[in-house]
């Protein structure tokens, strides 16, 4: 053997204990059942792509975050997303696709950050879009939230709010106040209010030269943070006056609001919220964020928004969408810190026989005839009596079934029900009975 | 736009289409629940490790197939298996978990090999092993080849043969044959008999020197191959004569023939096949191979076996171990390729809305009631009548529901039911009832 290797997995990479993978895997799965019960179908593409279609796009932190390297004489990389390698499908597969398509997809993406606490290198991500060949109704919009709520509420997480906005209405004000030039830097300070407090943006507001009326326009964004659909509508209809941006961003949202009510959005679930941007250049319609509302520094745990044209890089159709994301790994790393994730071991393991006979025949025809019956099983026939016993303790194994010479001769089984610190003894009917009741 | 990116997939990474997608995905769901219903636990390690634990036991053909790369000063490689990462997390995570360790996994894995027709570089691994410490009894080793036999018959895929072996009863026979030094060429020849003939087998013997009754004992392995378990067993005790490890290998192997068929393997499910060998420096007992009877040009399609030692490089605790890994991405497309995957379109959706009318509100009311009782839905409302049923069409989807004025102003929807090409008008409640019956 060399030196010691270090056996560690590498930082910034999860890895589970099996009690919480399978925690993992039961939110993994609710999300698929969610996306799944509004229509959408899965694809995965594969987690190499050339390196210079994930970086078509080009440029800004995500291309020095990118694993690459050369095989043959092909330079490759690591998918950092689920929405670059989405684009590259439709436009390879476009001719086959049903349009509108609704895909779900979910996996590791790649990301060589520096590591810090909370922030992985290795991350699951899990997506939707709905993909228009060249336009897509804006009621697509609406289902969104009525998801995120729908899978909220699966994951037991009831206590979140969606945040809504429509960049066409940031784009429109900006217009009205004369402030299209500056607009990032505005957007940007707008985004760190909740950070950095109201003083941060008034000095860069001085700092831009903004006029009074400029300063005040900015302002009412902020201001309608806790006002009520009805009066944030009414607000941004006065300020509507030349800008058609405007005015078609206030007519979505309106319509978004309205119809994913109709969808099951409660009042309390959502709030719009005129300061979101979520990024400077990719979405240009809806945009949604969603938070918990009791861990708010968790910050957003399911995004995304409208764009116009996903494929731009890749092909000359048009192809506009809406979709989300969920970094999944994060959400769980978040949850499982606050205690949010049950700690005690988990199997999926129903029944352990424990044969107290040489003869292990009994006991493996048991357990057959359980597993037939679809019920998961294992025999512990290593080791003594108490050590038997002790893996179906440890394991946390709702029911032991204990066959000696006794049970093979009435042909019946002494059942332990773990929990209740039961013990009777049954014939093999009653035995699946019972154990499929619970 | 730059010149045209290639935006396939690259050669050797299966990507497919939303419908070959989701039976993919059902096969590997229907893995998973086998697993599960044997008690194994869920863990997933990442793809990335340090390039020095994989490639610990280095050489072979596998070193120069790995994906390896620079990330700040560390040497990264992407895993090639999932039992060298299990090697790691069971030295790792020793002391936290509960012994034996049943554990199932599935992933991708990576292995730049030259891409050839069948060949992939990106592909599904999903195995199980069982991992003891210290000792692992004999026992578990039966308890694979009952695995195998419920997982192929849930899959759909009735017609397979588990060929058996023991790596003991090989090395056992090549002690009393005298023929320990030439033992791997041997295995190798055997092998190949398949392929080959028995012809290239006799040469290779020639070539090695074996005398005649060297010659014949290796012949006997051969001979063998369509007897009963009873004929098989009776010859290999009259082989035995010093060996002790002979001895041992034939007791396990018939342990392992006879829990097995406790378990529920039938006698037509398997055949104890003396020249499987599995590689020549992995197994150390028990050998396991799955091939589907109607297409032995596939190969196996699900092996494995036991090992005296899965963490050899990387704690000095001994952990014997047994397990089997399905190649589902090659599987996969075998069944693809031989028209044995479903072609038509499959998407989760049960119901297509289709409102008739401009206003949405009683059919996203109606989605939103639908879901709320689990059932699969979408609204189209996008593009002219026509277009909306072609979607449900396109898409295979088993019911349409239209919501016109005449409908809004009775309260009821008519249902069409797209198999039976039957349209009906009902209440809410009935169509609930309907759909769920179906």
């Amino acid at each position: 053997m060399p030196s010691k290797l270090n056996t560690q997995a590498l930082p910034g990479f999860m890895e589970l204990q099996p009690n919480d993978q399978i925690a993992f895997n039961k939110m993994l799965t609710t999300i698929c059942s969610v996306y799944e019960l509004f229509g959408f179908r899965p694809i995965e593409t594969p987690m190499i792509e050339r390196a210079e279609v994930l970086l078509a796009k080009g440029g800004g932190e995500t291309e020095k975050q990118i694993y690459q390297f050369e095989k043959g004489d092909t330079r490759l990389a690591l998918r950092f997303d689920l929405t670059v390698p989405l684009a590259r499908y439709v436009a390879e597969h476009q001719n086959e696709l049903v349009f509108p398509f609704k895909r779900y997809a979910f996996g590791k993406v790649f990301r060589g950050e520096k590591p810090q606490a909370g922030r992985f290198r290795e991350f699951y991500q899990c997506d939707i879009d709905i993909i228009g060949r060249g336009n897509l109704d804006v009621s697509y919009d609406a289902e969104i939230p009525a998801i995120i709520a729908t899978l909220f509420r699966q994951l037991g997480l009831e206590d979140f709010t969606i945040r809504i906005n429509n960049r066409k209405i940031l784009n429109g004000i900006f217009q009205e106040l004369e402030l299209s030039n500056v607009a990032n830097d505005i957007l940007r300070a707008l985004d760190r209010v909740d950070k950095d407090g109201a003083k941060a943006l008034n000095e860069e507001m001085d700092r831009l030269g903004l006029g009074k009326t400029q300063q005040e326009g900015v302002k009412t964004l902020l201001a309608l943070k806790n006002a009520s659909a009805q009066q944030i509508f009414a607000q941004l209809k006065l300020l509507q006056k030349n800008s058609t941006v405007l005015q078609e961003g206030i007519t979505e949202l309106e319509k978004v609001v309205n119809d994913m009510q109709l969808l099951g959005v409660d009042k309390e679930d959502y709030e719009i919220d005129l300061t979101i941007a979520r990024g400077l250049d990719y979405y240009t319609g809806t945009i949604y964020e969603t938070r918990l509302n009791k861990y708010p520094e968790i910050g957003s745990v399911c995004s995304g928004g409208r764009y116009d044209n996903l494929t731009s890089y890749y092909t000359k159709e048009q192809y506009p969408g809406v979709g989300i994301s969920i970094g999944l790994t994060r959400l769980f790393d978040q949850l499982s810190k606050r205690g949010l994730i049950p700690s005690e071991q988990q199997t999926p393991t129903k029944v352990i026989v424990i044969p107290m006979t040489e003869d292990l025949t009994p006991s493996l025809n048991l357990a057959q005839s359980l597993r037939a019956e679809g019920i998961s099983t294992e025999v512990q026939s290593s080791g003594n009596f108490k050590k038997r016993l002790k893996y179906a303790i440890d394991l946390n194994i709702p029911f032991v079934v204990f066959i000696g010479e006794e049970e093979i001769k009435k042909n019946i089984y002494t059942v332990k029900d773990m929990a209740k610190k039961e013990q009777k003894a049954m014939k093999l009917k009653a035995l699946i009975k019972n154990i499929k009741s619970q």
